[in-house]
């Protein structure tokens, strides 16, 4: 079913930021010729189009907050809806979640092949710490090390790949997960790179620590209503509306918070974590308003 | 058959080197505790122990021609040598060469399963760049990220990732690969990581460009001369002399320069592209003796 709310500032801007991001990767991963091509095209199937592009549109508007050039923040922006379409793409894979479904159309694998989707992940993750690494992303190499040190740390064994470990094996188990077990997974899995996404504005813009704290901590909020409202939606919308096949944590016996606390206490958690992350914006002004925005949307978005 | 050659300078420094760069891999890998052991446990399995540890002997040489500290040098080593382990067990997966050993033990998803394998990989590319951004690996920002970018461009599309891609191409094709086409695969796919080994620790030492570009392109060289050595042994050797699977190149009608120079040409070839990596050692005094060494060694190579 089609959204049909009207057009908000946050709505609006958020499209913006999509189209901006998409012509970002469009630049950053240009088609090849020649033998080459087959693989160019493999990673832009999966990291152009489509996507809410949240992690990204986070980039930017923290980048924001400091005046940050929009080239800049644009291309970290890409960077790191690289890493995150890289995720997807072997998180998809038949020995993982077994998806056929991304983004309203197939997976990688199910358009291309096995082998071309797990070599297509890995050079979409090469090339995100390429684009940070350039110096077109920033003139100050102290800067752009940054941006690379943080993005390995969400993406590595204590991030994102931790996390997709946990959940792999929370799947084999025989007992259930307990809050605190599923709470860390998906600070992993996905809470991680949302909070980076939310900091790297202020390691571009050199913030003092704490509006960079601030932001950081006001991602990890967000990141885990994301999380809760994904298992919602998971749990009650369709594949129609996402873009993606539902239904498939309960067909999964996944572990979800959803799960563990039922439907009312799960909506009011993330209801909890969104004052929460909006109260880590006190310090920052009027320019702030899209993200506070941004948190209430986590949660009443349908896709 | 195990190797009853006497010992030479070259050999001693290999496997010192490879001793030095295992206990750099244990520190940088260390086990974890709880649920997070798992994933710990596979990377350590297809990161430590095992393999010849070129890419990261060039590393520590190149290093020393410049005074770099050992630890600087290995913390680089480590970091290419786990990028190259990711690539192995990527490799061996199913859906690509389906392979059973490697380092003469069970490939990874043998010895855990096929998830894990894929997870552990991704989680050693992105700590390989975690390793190379941390300050303890150089006190300047501009030298780590300036790793950063060459790892990063020797790991992608137009690095191991594209030459990986054009392999899997050329085994579904029907027309077989000319010797141009054939160079340029496994330049790609082992060429340009070697190429950055052996030009690492010129940018550790923050050497003067002719002297980076020299070790660069002796780099290249026997990079291309280490992989006829490889399709050499592949042909003629046991896996009990390789610890890997042989004969495979030819069972998968894999294209090699040896299958289309032939065995003769193939060897000359080795040979003089030896000769000219040691012509790129010319300015280099004394120091360079072991990097010499080494060219000859790749093409004389058991396992």
């Amino acid at each position: 079913m089609p959204d049909t709310a009207p057009a908000s500032p946050l709505r609006t801007a958020l499209a913006q930021a999509a189209a901006e991001i998409d012509t970002a990767l469009e630049l950053l991963l240009p088609p090849a010729e020649g033998p080459e091509a087959p693989l160019l095209a493999a990673m832009r199937y999966a990291a152009i189009g489509g996507g809410k592009r949240l992690r990204g549109f986070l980039v930017l508007e923290g980048a924001r907050q400091f005046g940050v050039s929009r080239q800049a923040a644009l291309r970290v922006a890409a960077a790191i809806e690289m890493l995150h379409a890289y995720s997807l793409v072997h998180d998809d894979l038949p020995a993982m979640d077994d998806d056929d479904l991304r983004r309203g159309k197939p997976t990688l694998h199910r358009a291309f092949d096995e082998a071309t989707a797990i070599i297509a992940g890995d050079a979409l993750q090469a090339q995100a710490f390429a684009v940070l690494a350039d110096e077109d992303t920033h003139a100050d190499p102290a800067v752009r090390v940054e941006l690379v040190r943080c993005l390995a740390r969400a993406a590595g064994a204590r991030g994102m790949c931790g996390g997709q470990m946990l959940d792999m094996l929370a799947e084999a188990a025989t007992e259930p997960l307990d809050e605190a077990h599923v709470g860390r997974l998906q600070l992993l899995k996905t809470g991680r790179l949302i909070e980076f996404s939310a900091e790297a504005g202020a390691v571009l813009g050199k913030a003092p620590a704490p509006q960079r704290h601030a932001l950081a901590a006001y991602g990890r909020d967000i990141g885990a209503a994301f999380q809760i409202a994904d298992d919602l939606l998971d749990a009650t919308a369709s594949a129609d509306e996402t873009g993606k096949r539902t239904g498939k944590d309960a067909a999964a016996g996944k572990a979800t918070l959803l799960g563990i606390l039922g439907l009312e206490r799960a909506r009011m958690q993330a209801e909890r974590l969104v004052e929460q992350a909006v109260g880590h914006l006190d310090s920052f002004g009027d320019r702030a308003a899209l993200l506070r925005g941004l948190a209430t949307y986590t949660i009443e978005r349908k896709s």
